[in-house]
């Protein structure tokens, strides 16, 4: 062996952001949400556990590890709102794929794009199976930068480009609009959430203050809408008043985490939830009735960015991608195994 | 900003290797076990908790985090005995230390290696602790990666040059014995574990099989001896006969995970054992009198990882060192926090 290494194949951020671009955005979530759907289609043959989370003053770090017996993933992530106000990103992630028969990782990849994506991607999958089929107007309360990723899952997936959108931050509202200019979407922009939500088919909440916030109230949500609550993903912090809740049909990830993490932390701990794995798989319905107000309390899974690795690990396995990934020396292979010693003196 | 990516500092195997060469790997270890020793000193900073763990039929896959308020990190690792069969290592890792005021990673460091150097350090470092002071010979069982490790480190921190050692395989004898010679050890071959620990006041156990195996029982141990049990560490491996167990003084890393990786799988819950750090820290005593069995039931803990990528990032930092280190994309940094859409496009 000329190396003594085993490479690592790795995906940062310039060529994650190339790639996506080479792929196209649409066609990058469509294709995402494919590989989310067939994983939450064989949810048996996932190893399921609630992600790790170490809460401080002022954020939270998170692991995140799956398993389907053949690959097993991690997410690295945290949850930091005050970074904001010193230039840095709220949420920040990278991820790993190993092969599980062996142990040894064979992929490692930033996931802030990542977990913008399969964000979005998921959204809009859960929306499928969720919304009214005839839904044609979606409200974005929140427009951080999760924002413009919903706005093209909908329009990749559902079809969705008429878009009512509010925040409270200026900035952030010039920003979603600039983005968006030229890319086929009709935005209104809207002077308060109450504004945004009116008529509404579909009801995007993504905000990010860490505690417990009344994006939504009772009042403002009407019969039959869908309701894709992101921003209500750590314990203390959620966005939609309980009775809203109440009043939904709710589905969630993983109901474990969901009842910690969601905002179904608000209900008592046997409120009804339907998992959304049941739904893709056919063994639960979805939505009921025109009228019933359903609810994706998303808090972001494991599943999800195990997809999304996969989806990676794919397409940079394919000759039109493979200038997309570097090869880093992560892992030894000393020429023994059992001689790691000797490998200290090789370099 | 020029770079649109917050630089992570990346230390392969390559560069590992090279670096602890730099140093000396006696004076590596020695300067890792104080950090170590520091850090089990401060124990009751650290935000503690069992680890992950991902049981296959191969192997497992485990993720170790722990967090001391100011830095986060966490290890991968895996242990797959199968794995040398297909010459690949039964063990490798990697990790990463964060920044917990901000969540962002600071330092992606190779493990492999620096597994073998945090835990023979803090073999030795609680050999110092709980060994006859007057300890002179060293038996190791199981000649595998660790080994030369181990016969490293208690030569650098407690003088021990003279080992007995004994593999089944011949194999790893002849390199253990050519990866020593030269190196200032008396070694002595034994034809048997029995004939091995005949006359050691310290017994080193370090080998791979994953299942209940007695590589040590009863009758081959003589009062007053030191037992460094590193092979029993995961649920259904252990090294050691219940009733040498029984007869010791036991220390372990974190009583909560041991009782369900270390020897001490095989004792009932109450069977009595104490955290090292409580012997660093003084605030209980090590070995009590020149006669009796003290048994490092050692799994490998967190806080060791923690050390040792507290070690390398203080010290690539020293200007000597700096080489030994590179710089990769692994963290966006948009120009607006909020906008990781447009940083989609500025590549």
């Amino acid at each position: 062996m000329d190396k003594n290494y085993i490479p690592v194949k790795y995906t940062g951020v310039k060529n994650t952001a190339r790639l996506i671009k080479e792929i196209g955005l649409e066609n990058a979530i469509i294709e995402l949400a494919s590989y989310i759907e067939d994983d939450y289609k064989r949810w048996d043959q996932f190893d399921l556990s609630p992600r790790y989370a170490s809460h401080t003053p002022d954020g939270v770090l998170e692991l995140m590890p799956i398993s389907d017996g053949e690959k097993f993933s991690f997410k690295y992530v945290n949850g930091h709102p005050k970074n904001f106000k010193n230039g840095l990103m709220t949420v920040v992630a990278f991820g790993v794929l190993s092969d599980v028969k062996t142990g040894y990782p064979q992929l490692l990849s930033e996931m802030t794009l990542g977990t913008a994506l399969r964000t979005s991607a998921t959204s809009a999958l859960a929306a499928k199976y969720l919304s009214r089929k005839n839904s044609k107007k979606m409200a974005i309360i929140g427009l951080g930068s999760q924002s413009e990723f919903q706005a093209y899952a909908f329009k990749a997936l559902l079809g969705i480009s008429d878009l009512q959108v509010f925040d409270i931050d200026e900035k952030a509202i010039e920003k979603f609009r600039k983005n968006l200019a030229g890319q086929n979407f009709r935005i209104k922009l809207a002077s308060s959430a109450e504004a945004a939500v009116a008529g509404a088919d579909i009801i995007t909440t993504v905000t990010a203050d860490k505690k417990q916030a009344t994006i939504l109230s009772d009042n403002m949500i009407g019969n039959g809408v869908h309701i894709n609550g992101i921003g209500g993903d750590c314990p203390g912090k959620t966005e939609l008043q309980k009775s809203i809740v109440a009043r939904s049909n709710v589905f969630v990830e993983l109901e474990e985490q969901s009842r910690i993490e969601g905002e179904i932390q608000q209900m008592d701990e046997n409120f009804p939830v339907t998992e959304l794995w049941q739904v893709i798989k056919g063994e639960a319905t979805g939505r009921k009735t025109q009228d019933e107000i359903t609810l994706f309390d998303s808090v972001g899974f494991a599943l999800e960015d195990f997809s999304y690795l996969r989806f990676i690990n794919d397409k940079i396995k394919d000759a039109r991608f493979t200038e997309f990934y570097k090869e880093i020396d992560l892992i030894t292979a000393p020429d023994d195994p059992r001689d790691l010693f000797s490998f200290l003196n090789s370099e």
